[in-house]
């Protein structure tokens, strides 16, 4: 099976010391001046995780959940129920929190206005989470219409909120998944060389925006290279967008000549398709410029990270898989593990609904 | 949280008195001339259902099983298997069916004829029952296309069948959670001013079929106040409808007028956007006639219920939901706790359909 | 209840002798040449399938699925989990494994690109089961959008694979629950005479192909009618596409001439409706010829077994369902019973996947 190309016993990185194990629901303080103890009740963007929580809390547990899987988990979340409340359809986010949910002992419920009549889909956000506290449920994967709708849904929510990916918004687990993918492999990303290739126009790609702000805002002197066509690249304001007036960056039109100056690349996801965008990409086009080639693979360095959120389509091709630098589907296994990791942290941790409410 | 509306420890009515169990497949009869408990394998229409059962059966039931939410279940029905046929979509009903059954410790499958081919939802109700009969379902949820597809489904069927709302016809299950609200608050609605507002054109909505039927047959002296746009007023033959010449009801055009005259205030649910009436309820028209507004909440008596069975639009506004006369996420909350009384009662009570056959 | 129309008791054939237990993933080969025992980790077509294994594996196991539905299952694969991928819509194929799995204490996720995004749809089915590998998934069912879309599947899944169901492809699965309930009312069908009702025209409806493929290459002496109207008539390439010279076969236009010719009556299912066909079949034509009626109930000999894949249409009138022969139901509930032995004997005893990475 080639497609698991990364050794099951990777050195996991140097940054893992002690393992502090934090509630987000206690009410004890951390020393830590961003005070995430208190207000991280919900995963809803990035901004809300620091580095020391990272190294000390979700990597730690991320490789439990990776040991639990294959060992068995012991089901901590028996009992519990996790909504995932779906405006736009998904299907490797939705699947793997609820692979991560079940996997866990919970129990998983998926909701799809998407599916549904006009009449119900213009039940605001907020009903639908009072509907969901009604019922006790334990913790809400929410997928919006727009930017937003996740922050949306935790102001009313009687549970952990976690934001499943929202349009010109974000999409912090991926994030979270794609940062573990690449320190399982180099370590922190401090100093790195990161490549996004494909349709970097940057406001519109949820994952690519909270992982450029993920890798910009808390690790040091990370650089970026954004390669698209003319007409796809990115955008501006992005300094504002991130947040951060000392963002490295440049842009580019060809993703060979940057090849050998990068440490990660990162293909946008599946964009190639949308808005009919594909004649850019063409064969002759897009193959010379934003795709994986065998000039690429040679020019990259060997202890390249090459990602891809997932589905793929003609830029990731087939034959190239086998390289070991592609990690792209342990990717996808870490995503399981990372929302395993998460659903541990945040659900678990908080009082049973039901009791409480009686206590 | 200000969603949850009701206190926690309000008390129950006084019409509950002794428990009386009986299970409706036992062959043991009851002093009850009506005869329920032969007759009550399925839950098809509010006609089925006497008052004293309703306050020596359900109510009782309801209240243990929203302790055993809070507190555990112990899961009565692992092991049994209910299915949900959807022949229409429907987010709230079928959500809070499985909710009942799985924190009862059942499993659930969803089958949605409304997604596929032409040609498979050609297949007959009776021939699709058939066929969950031979897999040896415990029980069936259907929300059929038109009137009288429950009962089409529970002549066939060899598992209790719940009827989750079907076009002009009934929507029992919400009818009872419905009355459960308001015995909650007000006890036994004997008496009561009952006023509907929005869509009251009556053969069209099921909920309210239901709700205004199982109101005027079983408590003595309801009246009710039908308010609406002209159009939208209620139908001629509604006392045929409900089968009671004695129903006392009036129509009105103007919430206001009525607001003092109140008890239960019921929206019709999210009808505004229906047939693309939503011009009949505009800015000016709708928030002056038929919407809640605070000069309503200040001519509704203190002791009032506001009802909706959701999903709402903007005839319930966001910034009066805290008033407490508001029980529209309570009555949700109830119905998770009614039809897992329900399953309890119709699906635990039966004989388990494998074993049946082979002792 | 009508439906159940075969005796629970009936007398299993006289092939079934001992029983030999053989894991598809152990590395003892067993006698037969055909080397299933290595080979057959997936179920892709029935080509794979020998008498002996059919005898002495499946319908045994078959027969404790049964019983294990009635008395309890014990759960034994509590802890796997199945994906089932639907690039189609199934309402019965993809139920039926669900139930399975479930009932045998196992987890199921359904994928239904079919719902997705054009971008989403556009993943590769290779990619798309590395995923479903990466998240350690017991085993696949899938209903791919073509022919060879099972195989393509299984040549990277890390898991058994189960086809269920591709256009001008097989439909294995299918085929076997029929033979069995063939088996169950008659032994082998070796010297039976089957008649297929409907559109035949063979290259078209795997499980038409898979039925025919099996008890012709399986079975000495079948004999076979295809009756049709003209235009959907069995194309001439049928001998080839059964791998088979020596197809004894004979065309016909009218159901009335061959009843009396006829030990199994099998109906190809639901294709009256498809491709506006209907007007081949109406009441006056559709009636006469290829539709279960009093004559041809009258003409077909006691013993003989009415087959139908289901949904059916008009050419099974639910007033002849309470006939003895019609076992479409039985064939229904074999469904359940045929796809958990599969999972028991192909999912249970592989490896845990898990398990087997670490150890």
């Amino acid at each position: 099976m080639r497609c698991d190309d990364a050794p099951r016993t990777s050195a996991w990185p140097r940054c893992v010391s002690a393992v502090v194990r934090a509630s987000p629901w206690s009410s004890a303080g951390t020393e830590n001046t961003r005070g995430w103890s208190r207000r991280m009740r919900h995963v809803l963007e990035v901004a809300q995780f620091d580095r020391r929580w990272i190294e000390t809390e979700l990597i730690p547990e991320t490789q439990r959940m990776e040991r639990a899987a294959l060992v068995g988990t012991g089901e901590p979340l028996r009992g519990r129920k996790l909504a995932i409340l779906l405006y736009q359809e998904s299907l490797l986010t939705a699947s793997s929190f609820a692979e991560a949910m079940e996997s866990l002992g919970g129990r998983v419920r998926e909701l799809r206005p998407s599916t549904l009549s006009p009449q119900a889909r213009e039940q605001s956000v907020e009903d639908t989470v009072r509907i969901l506290n009604a019922w006790h449920f334990d913790g809400l994967v929410i997928r919006a219409e727009q930017a937003g709708g996740a922050a949306r849904a935790a102001r009313v929510a009687a549970m952990p909120v976690f934001n499943a990916g929202e349009p010109e918004g974000e999409h912090p687990t991926q994030a979270l998944l794609d940062l573990v993918t690449i320190v399982e492999r180099r370590g922190p990303p401090d100093g790195l060389r990161v490549t996004l290739v494909g349709d970097t126009s940057f406001w519109r790609w949820p994952a690519m925006r909270s992982f450029v702000k993920l890798l910009a805002l808390r690790y040091r002197g990370v650089r970026f290279h954004f390669v698209s066509p003319a007409v796809l690249k990115v955008t501006e304001n992005i300094e504002r967008a991130i947040g951060s007036d000392a963002l490295q960056f440049d842009v580019g039109l060809d993703l060979r000549k940057v090849a050998a100056d990068t440490d990660v690349l990162y293909f946008v996801a599946g964009q190639f398709s949308h808005f009919a965008l594909q004649h850019l990409y063409g064969p002759t086009e897009g193959e010379r410029c934003f795709t994986l080639t065998a000039d690429v693979l040679a020019a990259l360095p060997e202890d390249a990270v090459i990602l891809h959120p997932l589905p793929a389509g003609p830029e990731l091709p087939e034959e190239y898989l086998a390289d070991p630098r592609v990690a792209v589907f342990r990717q996808a296994e870490n995503g399981l593990y990372v929302r395993m990791a998460l659903l541990r942290m945040f659900v678990d941790e908080r009082p049973r609904s039901g009791r409480a409410e009686v206590g």
